[in-house]
């Protein structure tokens, strides 16, 4: 996620953080992505995809953490967009309209209200590769499925559990995109285990200090590591226990899909680690509240003090 | 508001009540209402009458503060319900059917899906005087358009500002029933300026310590005293800057209607104070925070740190 403060712009930055990251885990292949922002060119797109960035990511101007150099319009980034397709590099979008578009645009329908725009993205660039990152609507995912098979969605663990009511008084359940209806988490439930390779987890996990939440205006962002997988079982499993989704519809080889093999085959990430996981019911108890090693910084967990699946990786 | 912590459920209990705010504020006449309750009978109704109690509040079960011994169902109500027709008594509506009614109703659905309820009981019992509190969707204006003249709604100052928007993010804002869409706010801009006696101000004001708001879950409520009256006309104001209203909406008949003479009107309370306010522009900037007088409580109001209209009393 490039939105940090400054934003991720350049590809010196881009690669300096990955380095910070690789220091930090060593085994983990992180995917870069640089902020869509005026000075990026399309030179900067073939600079970025001779350096193994994957991707740029779109911030909608002021819908979400720090994005106040965001997006205002896309016509100016036609020219990027040409230079991405033709690079076969990624367009991560941030999918909401911003207020100032529309006084009737609310935090609900400022996803379904950019649709047009990603539709209208994705005619005049037919073969660029677009992921709607963390889709919350039935709408979206409908638009998504009517879109060629470079364009994918990815769904956030915590929206296939939450609706209005869930962030509605708790701050910790509050992100932009918000949850919506109870109509919309059908819908991305059922998308989630339809096997479809347009879709698939993205965990757009954030670990806002307590203090940042517990406030008089509070962060938008919800925090699901380290529990992001075994929060998708247990999602799937209070759909299957609402009616929502029927035992039969969630199978391993679908849950493989979801949770890994459609993303990596969407960013042609093949798979030589020779590892799995294996998933086990009620392992675990997630934390009430986390702190930094010095203890000077508290994150209070998605479903804290809830049971979830413990996750246990194995080498093949 | 009778849904204190335990609800006023009998005569006794509603004017020791009295009792006390009357020694709080001698020169203020408060009008009491029980809390909707099964032991609530056609004799308390009576009682309640003789002893000048002017209504009775329902609280669905669940959807607000001290809610947790609302109403289930009204058909064991109905013989209460009659009585008050028959003693002119009224009914004070929370109206939002509560998230057990069904799955798909969510905080921004309940008052509407309320609302066949609201008007059955409207046909059931045509002469009982019945008012929907703090109403705050077009659906609901236009539901209590459709009644008799002994049905009437509030309007709160706080519903007059909000959208959804509004209260995301901000637990100052968070109140329920909860803000919805530019449409809704519109429609309750426009029965405010109406001159239909049928809307009127009802402040709906609670203030919740800070620390209750600040919080992993936090409390529905908003805190718009003592600046009610300067609020309303800060919105109105506010909505004819954005077009919603034209300024010749907003005369002052229709302010005295919507402040006082509505709400007196349908109550049956005569003016006999001989007092009026004036209002005087940008007198007046809301506090950040105000404390109780020994300094424990503290409690945030709405609109803090903005400027207001000042109110002043003056005897005539």
């Amino acid at each position: 996620m490039p939105n940090l403060a400054p934003p991720i712009t350049t590809v010196r930055h881009a690669l300096n953080y990955r380095r910070q990251l690789q220091e930090l885990e060593p085994d983990v292949t992180f995917l870069m992505s640089l902020y869509l922002h005026p000075s990026i060119t399309p030179e900067t797109v073939k600079d970025a995809k001779g350096a193994g960035i994957t991707g740029i990511k779109s911030y909608p101007h002021g819908v979400t953490t720090h994005s106040d150099q965001g997006v205002m319009s896309y016509e100016e980034f036609y020219p990027v967009f040409e230079a991405m397709e033709r690079e076969n590099m990624i367009l991560n979008i941030h999918g909401e309209l911003p207020p100032s578009a529309g006084e009737d645009i609310t935090v609900l329908s400022a996803e379904e209200a950019f649709l047009p725009t990603f539709l209208d993205l994705h005619h005049r660039f037919p073969k660029l590769r677009i992921i709607l990152e963390h889709c919350t609507s039935a709408a979206a995912i409908k638009a998504v499925n009517s879109c060629g098979p470079n364009v994918a969605a990815t769904i956030t663990s915590h929206h296939l559990f939450m609706i209005v009511d869930d962030w509605a008084g708790d701050p910790h359940c509050f992100c932009k995109p918000v949850a919506k209806l109870p109509s919309d988490r059908r819908a991305l439930l059922e998308a989630a285990v339809s096997g479809d390779p347009k879709f698939f987890l993205g965990t757009d996990s954030a670990p806002h200090p307590a203090v940042s939440k517990r406030a008089d205006k509070y962060a938008a962002g919800v925090f699901t590591q380290p529990h992001a997988v075994g929060l998708v079982i247990d999602a799937l499993e209070q759909g299957i226990y609402t009616g929502v989704l029927k035992a039969d519809d969630v199978t391993k080889e679908k849950l493989e899909g979801f949770l890994s093999g459609h993303g990596r085959a969407f960013y042609g990430v093949t798979d030589d680690r020779h590892e799995k996981i294996v998933l086990k019911r009620s392992g675990v108890r997630i934390a009430k509240s986390l702190r930094s090693d010095d203890g000077t910084v508290e994150v209070v967990p998605f479903r804290r003090d809830k049971l979830t699946w413990h996750v246990e990786w194995q080498r093949t």
